[in-house]
């Protein structure tokens, strides 16, 4: 018997007869033997709808407010799932945040997991329940409802998975898995049995939409075993999706790239003609860091003639801000000759463990897009990642080109050698 | 500066114009000088809708889950609310049942309110901030979320105004206020400047849609101001609706009759040919209550040779269950003839306080109505009530003809008498 945490997304808890499914999959797994903790997302659409409504009423809103009424999402959820399973003759019993109770910081509309008090969960497992938890909320010190933020469904899974030590956390999603690039740009992606935990957090973070970046982290922190599956697949299906592993050694494919991540939800700025000296960085993004724009990509070239010029990429809805204040404070305070900047950008990144240990990855990368006459614009690289910035016009042709180069839609090598 | 509780019904919460509107309503309380607790219900439809769904999946849900999925639209209402304060400029801060607490037994879909912490509402309305409680909803003992029932939110108004010893609760609805009977069906139905608290009870308790019964008896026990008033009217309206008093001297008009109730919501059961001797009521009743079947009017007419005959009326949706406890058990173990029954029936109250001085209401009651050949099927009298059963389809003329005979339409004789 193992102690299972089941995350359902948005799209698997849609409709009525969605949710049925959902129901008939968790009884599956009880049937099998498991214990299971289930923690649905609020219908999809559900929560645009209730912010769509706020923001007409008021643009402005106080965030403590959108966090009572955008938590009703999943609270509607918990009650739908366990009156589901209740017809099924399941036992089951519904949790708000405020109730297992999920502590968070008071970071209203993003707020950040602090402890679970589990003890409640655990006593209904012991007896017999099916145990469903409110996804995305929780409560702070003063007794206020909390939201974690877009996606935060993912991370109260794998945070109540790491609470009781579960032996999976499965995120049942509207794909079956983690692809080698998205199927929509490359036909020939394929989905990876496994990935490793780090190499998940650069896809998650590069823009792969298939889980939040910070269940990752989580799940990466407190070693929860994580899996992506489909809610759309047959109820006795046993496709396991992806696994994501926190050892490397479990990882049975070894491949040296395991994926191209890409968006476009970033924009250029550059300071340039700035004079070299200490504390540039900080004389330009300081006033950045204040208005509580995120910075992603940072690129400072070594200086000609005692001047340099500085590049960086935000969200591409703080472009405009971000603008401004470049021109109208940080220009004028250090000097620099003129602040330029492009919206038209795209970013892709190959992610893949390997690359610790081979090298020529990114020259390899490089020669490929200059073959297709795609300009470099920027270049960014980690120890298991390289990223460039292209003109948002060649992204879908960086990624096929890519795909293709390090032959993403073949099997690894590894597996071929296998007897 | 006076401590308003106001409470604002789902049709004045029903859009996000609507809600606005009540923001600029509470605002120009708050402009006055009051302080103000509000507490609004679900936006007009939600409840319903959520409620559906639920019934959609499982139709015998466990009632615990209901209340967790119907509970928030009230949470939606009171963060909507607070924003379209905040957007006017008034400090404003939601909170829902639990938050409160407001703590109730565990009697899910139709808890009772037990008590209330109000410590944190006196804090923030100290602080100056308008308070927003959600209604319908509370919290028992073990920490589950519970609903107290369709038009519970009247009571969560009443039961903060006592909490908080408030000098008024008002109660906007799409009504302007009380009146001697439905306007739809006498449209020279007067509007009553006051009523007492007893009267409104009857009238509640009658069929009246006016304010939920409970909330009635509840103003009553705690002697809570209460007024009913329309949320539709002009923001600075100073139409003062319905005044519900609790002491008589207050009452401005001592009509004989305040008003007439009627209901098609019961079916009436007669027990035939039962031996008369002790024990018969609860030998019928013992197996209804056993049921949990509500039992509203009970007739037993004295005895001829030893038989005689029990009537009583309950709520129409629980006609045949207590027709199948009557043919099943009772009929064989207490030996009766027959056991008949008929769904369709009206009920038709007068309702006034001044008959407890004034005789021979209900033979002017009786009278009218037999002249307009209406048959009286049963009678049932309390202090300040005649209530009679008639055929459904006399139902309107009887009220019609009762409002002509008892001068509703006109103003009490007292006021006329002022100098």
């Amino acid at each position: 018997m193992s102690l299972i945490v089941q995350k359902y997304g948005g799209t698997s808890m849609g409709s009525p007869e969605r949710i049925r499914e959902v129901a008939r999959r968790v009884q599956r797994f009880v049937n099998e033997g498991h214990q299971l903790v289930v923690v649905p997302s609020a219908m999809s659409g559900e929560t645009n709808r209730l912010l769509g409504i706020a923001k007409e009423i008021n643009p402005d809103a106080e965030p403590r407010e959108l966090d009572v009424i955008a938590s009703t999402g999943e609270q509607v959820s918990i009650g739908l799932l366990a009156i589901a399973l209740q017809k099924l003759g399941v036992k089951a019993k519904s949790y708000t945040g405020w109730q297992v109770a999920i502590k968070t910081d008071s970071a209203f509309t993003k707020a950040r997991i602090l402890g679970i008090d589990e003890a409640n969960v655990r006593r209904d497992l012991a007896a017999g329940h099916v145990v469903i938890v409110a996804g995305f909320q929780g409560i702070d010190d003063a007794g206020n409802i909390t939201t974690l933020g877009r996606g935060g469904s993912d991370t109260t899974g794998v945070a109540m998975a790491a609470a009781l030590a579960a032996d999976e956390c499965q995120i049942y999603t509207d794909v079956d898995g983690v692809y080698t690039t998205d199927p929509r740009i490359v036909p020939d992606a394929r989905r990876l049995e496994t990935i490793t935990f780090e190499e998940m957090l650069e896809l998650a973070s590069l823009g792969s939409k298939v889980l939040q970046i910070r269940s990752v982290e989580f799940a990466g922190k407190y070693k929860v075993k994580l899996r992506v599956l489909s809610s759309f697949t047959d109820v006795n299906s046993t496709d396991m999706g992806t696994l994501i592993t926190f050892e490397e050694d479990e990882t049975m494919e070894q491949a040296i790239i395991s994926g191209i991540a890409f968006n476009r939800d970033e924009a250029k700025l550059s300071v340039l003609g700035v004079p070299d000296k200490p504390g540039i960085a900080v004389g330009i993004l300081g006033p950045i860091a204040e208005a509580n724009i995120d910075v992603d990509m940072i690129i400072q070239n070594s200086s000609t003639e005692g001047l340099t010029d500085f590049s960086f990429t935000v969200h591409r809805n703080e472009f405009k801000r971000a603008r401004e204040i470049l021109e109208g404070k940080v220009k004028p305070a250090i000097g620099a000759r003129a602040v330029v900047g492009d919206e038209r950008i795209a970013k892709v990144s190959l992610v893949g463990i390997g690359m610790r240990t081979h090298a020529g990855i990114a020259s390899k990368m490089f020669g490929a897009l200059a073959r297709e006459r795609i300009n470099i614009q920027m270049i960014s690289t980690s120890e298991i990642k390289t990223s460039v910035v292209v003109d948002e016009k060649y992204m879908e042709l960086a990624v096929r080109v890519l795909h293709r180069e390090f032959e993403l839609d073949k099997e690894p090598t590894q597996e071929k050698m296998k007897p």
